[in-house]
C-alpha cells in the first residue's frame, strides 16, 4: 500500500531526506520567486481578462499540489502567458452571452484541465505530448508571444480596443490612437525603458558592484517588482488617477474561498476543446522546461507523473477560485538559479503569496495597468523567436511547412485554430511522406557480399533478376506505392524472369501491405515473373508463416540477399573472390 | 492542345482505334448489364429512401459522364448498395425539417460529391484513398452490408419499421413482427429463396444445358429479372396488391429533365461531410473493383484519372436528377465477364436504360416491394465477409482492432461515424507504433564486418562501446523517445565511454530529430560520454551539414560500423580473419 501510494505522489522521492541545508536554500528561492511572482500573478489575470485577485489565487494552492504530485524539483507552476491568452480567448466564447461570469468560466476551464490532466497521467498518455512537433510548438509560442505583446499597446497607451487575431487587434489599437492618454503614455514607455534596460543593462551593473553572475541575473529579474512599487508611488504622489491612468483599483484582501467548480454539462462541453489545447500545450511547454532544468542536474522526469502533478495544480487552482496554470520558463530558471533544492520552495512561494494577498492588496489599488502591460510585453518579447523560421527552412522544408502554417494561423484566425492546424499539418505531411517510402534498385558491390542502390555505387546487376530494396516498414498507406512501383519496374524490363524485394528495413508488415504482396506476387506471375523475398527478418517472417502467402509465393525467401543471386543469377558471381566470402552468408 | 485535353480524357486512349469487333462484344456485354441494372437501379433508389425513377436517372448520363473521362475499360458506374445507403442516412439528415425534399437533397449530395471528385483528381490528391486500410474498409463494408440487409427484412414482411442503427432497426423489426402481411412474407421468402438458388445452382444447371463456365456465370446473374418479371406477373394476376402486398405504384415514363441542382450554401455546408464520405469510400470501393479487372487484361489504372471519372459521374447524375453514384463490383464483373471491350459498353447501357424509362415504367407499376427488397439483401449478403476479422486476428493484432471498432461503430452507429472512427483509429495506431520504434544494441558477427542484435546472435561487444541501432526514420514522433532509450541504456552501463548510433535504417531526420540529437550530445557529453554516429546515409548527411550539429558533435562520423568500432575499440578486432575485410570498409 506505502508502495502503491508513493507511485503517485512526486514528493516520496525527497520528502524523506529533507534537511535543514535543504530548507535554508528552498527558503531563499521561495522569498525571491515570490517578489516576482507577485506582479507576474497581477499581469496574466489581466491578460486573461479576470480581475487581478484570480492571478494570486492561482499562484497559491496550485503549486502546493504540484508540490506533493510533479517529478520536477524545480519547476514553479502557476499562471504562464500563453495559457493565459488561450483562457482568455476559451472565456469570452462562453461569456459572450453574459449568462455566466468570467471567473466562474476560467475556474471551471481550470477544473475540466485539472481532470484532464489527470486521466492522462493515470492512463499514461504522456507520450501524447511527442505528437507536438518542435517546429509546431515554437512557432505556437512565437505568434502566441507576437498577440500578446500586440494586444497590451493599447494599455500602455491608454486607449480601449479589443480583437482576437493580430489584424483585428492592430486595426483597432490604430484607429483609436487618437484617444492615446499622455500620462499613461509616458508612464507605460517609461515602465517600459527601465524593464527593457533590466534585462540588459541591470545584470552587467549588479556583477559591477560585487554580486556572482547567478545571483545578479536573478536579482536582476526582479526589475518588474521595483516597476510595480514606483509607478503606483507616482500614481499616489502625482494624482495621476485624475488625469486618466488607469489602476488596478480594489482588490479583495484575503485568502479565497474554497468552493467546487461549477458542473454544469453545456458549460463543461463548450469549454472541453479549449480545455484538452490548454492542457495539453500546458504539459509540453511544462515538461521542457522541467527537463532542461532537470538534466542540468542530473534528475530525471516521468511525464506521466508530470501529469498528476499539472492535474493536480489545476484542480488545486479550480477549488481556490483560480484559473489555468502550468510550469513557467522564466520563473522556473529563476527558482532554479536562485538554489531551490525541492518542490517545497513552491509551497514557500505559496505562503509567501498568501502573505501578500492578505496584507499587500490595499497597497496595490494604485498600481497602473499599463505597468502590468508592460511586463507582459517584456516577458513575451524573450518567447519570440521568428528567426527559429530561418533555422527551419534551412534544415526542412516540410517542418517549415508546418511551422509558417502554424504561426499564420494563430496571428490570423487565433491560437486554438493555430495549434490543431499546425499538429493536424506536421502529421499529415509525416503520413504523406512515410506513404511514399524510398526505394532502391540494388546491385552488389564487387568483391563483396554488399548489395547497394544502382544510382549510387558502381554494382553488379543481371538483366534477368531485379533486385529491390524498399527502406520503410509495408503499411496501408505506402502498400499501393509499393505495388505500382515493383510492377511499373518490372514493366520497364521485359527481360526480368526473378524480382527479389530485399526487407533489410522492413520491420513490420501490416494485412493491407500483406494483401499487396499477395497482389504483386499474382500479377507478376501472370507476366511471367517469380517473386521472391529476401532478407525478412525473424518477427515479420513469423508473421507470414500465419499466413497463407508463403504457400502460394512463386519464388522463395532468401536469408540474405547474396543467397538469392548465388541461386538466381549465379553468372553474375564469377569472379574468385566471392568464393572466399562464402562463410559469410549464413550470418 | 490537343495534347492537353486528352491528358483530362480516358477516353482518348481507346476511342481511335474503336471498330467493329469491339462494338459487337460491347453491345453484347450492354446488353446483359442493362437487364441486370433495371431492377438493381430501381431496388437502390429504394434503399436510398429515393422514388424509383431517381435509380434509373443515376443509371444513364452518369454511365456516358465515366465512359467519356474514366480510365477504367470495364467498370460498371451507377448506383451501388453501401453507397445507397450512405446517401439515405445523409438525406434522412437535411429533410428531417420538411423544408426540402428527399429528391432535391440527393441532387445536391451528387453535385457536391462531383465537385469534391473532380476537385481531387485535378489536384492529383489520388493518392488519399492510400490512407484507408484494406481491414478498415472490408470492416466497413461488411458492416454495411449487415445493416443493409436487416433495414430490407421488414419489406420482405410487408411490416413498417425505421432506425439508423442495427440495434434501432431490430428492435423496430420484432416489435412490428405481429403486423406482417403473410401474402408479402409468402412472395418475398419465394423470389429470396429463387435468387439464393440463383446464386448458388443455376450456373451448374446453365454449365449442364451445355452453356460455357463464363457464359453461365453471367446469366445466372440475370436472376433479379426474371423474379422481377414473375413477381410482377403474380401481383397482377392474383390480384395481391388487394391482399395488402405494396407495389412500386406509378413511375413516370420518360427521360429526366436536365436542371442545376439546388446551390443553398447551407445545404451544401450541411452535406458536405456526408459528400466527402461518400466520395472517398465510394472512390475506394471503385478503383479497387478497376484495377482488379484492368491487372487480369494487363491494363493500368490511373487514380486522378479515376477521380475525373468518378466526378463526371456523379455531376452528371446530380444535373439529370439523380443519385451518388460509384463503380459497383458484381456488375463491373458481368460486364467484364460478358466480353465489354472499352467504356463504351456503358454508354450502351445507357442507352438501353432510357428506353427502359421511356417504354416499361407501366409495366414495373405492380412490382412488389418485396422482390426489390430480396434482391438487395441477395446481393449484401455476398459483400459480408466476417471471415476476414479472424484472419485478420491472426495476421495483426492492430488491424484486428482497427476492423474491429469499425464495425462496431458501424453497426451501432451508423455508417458515417463507423468510417470515421476506423480510419482515424487505423492511422492513430500507425503512428502509435512509430512513435516507440525499435532500436537493438549491437554487436559484431565474428570474423566479418557484420553487426547484429546482441539478443538474437553471438556477437562480440565492449564494455566501453555501446553501439545502438535504431530501425526508423527519426522524426518529432519517435525523437523523445531515442532521447530516454539511448539515455536510459548510457545510465545503465557506467563503464562505457563511446555511443555509436548506427544510422542504416534512418532515411531522414527532421527538426524535432534534430534537437534531441542534440540534446543526446550533450548530455552524453555532461555524463563523459562521446557521442558518434555511424553509416549516416548520403542524403541525411546532406541535411545535417547544414546545421551546426556536426561541430558540436563530440564524437565522429563514421562511413561505415566497422571503422567505428576499428577506431573506439580496437581491442575488438584482434584476430586474423578481420584484416581480410579491410577492403570492404570503404564501400
Amino acid at each position: 500500500m506505502q508502495k502503491k501510494l508513493s507511485q503517485y505522489l512526486g514528493c516520496a522521492d525527497w520528502i524523506g531526506g529533507y534537511g535543514r541545508q535543504a530548507l535554508t536554500s528552498d527558503l531563499i528561492a521561495a522569498a525571491i520567486v515570490t517578489i516576482m511572482l507577485i506582479p507576474q500573478s497581477l499581469a496574466y489575470a489581466l491578460l486573461a481578462g479576470l480581475p487581478p485577485q484570480v492571478g494570486l489565487y492561482a499562484s497559491m494552492l496550485p503549486l502546493v499540489g504540484y508540490a506533493i504530485f510533479g517529478s520536477s524539483r524545480t519547476l514553479s507552476v502557476g499562471p504562464v502567458a500563453v495559457i493565459s491568452l488561450m483562457t482568455a480567448i476559451a472565456i469570452a466564447r462562453v461569456t459572450e452571452t453574459g449568462a455566466i461570469g468570467v471567473t466562474e468560466a476560467a475556474i471551471a476551464l481550470a477544473a475540466i484541465s485539472g481532470i484532464m490532466l489527470l486521466t492522462m497521467g493515470l492512463l499514461g498518455l504522456g507520450f501524447l505530448a511527442n505528437f507536438l512537433s518542435h517546429p509546431v510548438i515554437s512557432g505556437f509560442i512565437s505568434a502566441s508571444g507576437l498577440l500578446i505583446a500586440a494586444s497590451q499597446l493599447k494599455h500602455i497607451f491608454g486607449i480601449s480596443a479589443s480583437g482576437h487575431n493580430l489584424f483585428e487587434i492592430l486595426t483597432e489599437f490604430f484607429s483609436q490612437l487618437g484617444t492615446t492618454n499622455l500620462p499613461t503614455l509616458i508612464l507605460g514607455g517609461l515602465v517600459l525603458a527601465f524593464l527593457f534596460w533590466c534585462r540588459k543593462g541591470l545584470k552587467p551593473l549588479l556583477i559591477k558592484t560585487g554580486l556572482s553572475s547567478d545571483k545578479a541575473a536573478v536579482w536582476a529579474r526582479t526589475g518588474p517588482v521595483w516597476a510595480v512599487i514606483v509607478s503606483t508611488a507616482a500614481v499616489a504622489l502625482f494624482g495621476l488617477e485624475q488625469m486618466g491612468v488607469k489602476t488596478l483599483g480594489d482588490v479583495p484582501a484575503g485568502l479565497p474561498n474554497l468552493a467546487l467548480p461549477s458542473f454544469e454539462l453545456d458549460l463543461w462541453k463548450t469549454l472541453a476543446t479549449s480545455a484538452l489545447l490548454i492542457s495539453v500545450v500546458g504539459f509540453v511547454e511544462s515538461i521542457s522546461v522541467a527537463q532542461t532544468l532537470a538534466a542540468k542536474r542530473r534528475q530525471s522526469i516521468n511525464p506521466n507523473q508530470e501529469l498528476l502533478g499539472l492535474g493536480a495544480a489545476n484542480l488545486s487552482s479550480a477549488f481556490s477560485g483560480g484559473f489555468p496554470v502550468t510550469g513557467g520558463f522564466s520563473r522556473s530558471v529563476v527558482n532554479f538559479d536562485a538554489g531551490a533544492i525541492t518542490p517545497a520552495a513552491g509551497i514557500y512561494t505559496a505562503i509567501g503569496i498568501a502573505m501578500a494577498t492578505m496584507f499587500l492588496t490595499p497597497w496595490i489599488k494604485m498600481l497602473p495597468i499599463a505597468t502590468l502591460a508592460a511586463t507582459i510585453i517584456v516577458a513575451v518579447l524573450s518567447l519570440i523567436d521568428l528567426g527559429a523560421l530561418t533555422r527551419t527552412f534551412s534544415f526542412s522544408k516540410t517542418d517549415f511547412i508546418a511551422m509558417f502554417a502554424t504561426i499564420l494561423l494563430t496571428l490570423i484566425s487565433g491560437v486554438e485554430l493555430g495549434i490543431l492546424v499546425g499538429v493536424g499539418l506536421s502529421l499529415s505531411l509525416f503520413l504523406y511522406r512515410t506513404s511514399k517510402p524510398h526505394t532502391a534498385v540494388v546491385g552488389r558491390v564487387p568483391g563483396t557480399e554488399h548489395f547497394r542502390n544502382v544510382n549510387r555505387h558502381k554494382v553488379i546487376t543481371s538483366d534477368r533478376l531485379l533486385s529491390i530494396r524498399v527502406d520503410a516498414s509495408l503499411y496501408f498507406a505506402n502498400a499501393r506505392f509499393l505495388e505500382s512501383c515493383l510492377l511499373s519496374k518490372v514493366a520497364l524490363n521485359p527481360e526480368i524472369k526473378n524480382l527479389v524485394l530485399m526487407c533489410t528495413a522492413v520491420n513490420d508488415i501490416d494485412a493491407s501491405a500483406l494483401e499487396s504482396l499477395e497482389a504483386i506476387n499474382q500479377r507478376l506471375d501472370e507476366a511471367g515473373v517469380k517473386f521472391h523475398l529476401s532478407e525478412v527478418k525473424g518477427p515479420v517472417m513469423d508473421k507470414l508463416q500465419r499466413t497463407e502467402f508463403l504457400e502460394t509465393l512463386t519464388g522463395e525467401v532468401f536469408l540474405t540477399q547474396y543467397q538469392a543471386v548465388k541461386a538466381l543469377a549465379p553468372e553474375t558471381l564469377n569472379n574468385g573472390i566471392d568464393d572466399k566470402h562464402n562463410n559469410g552468408e549464413n550470418q
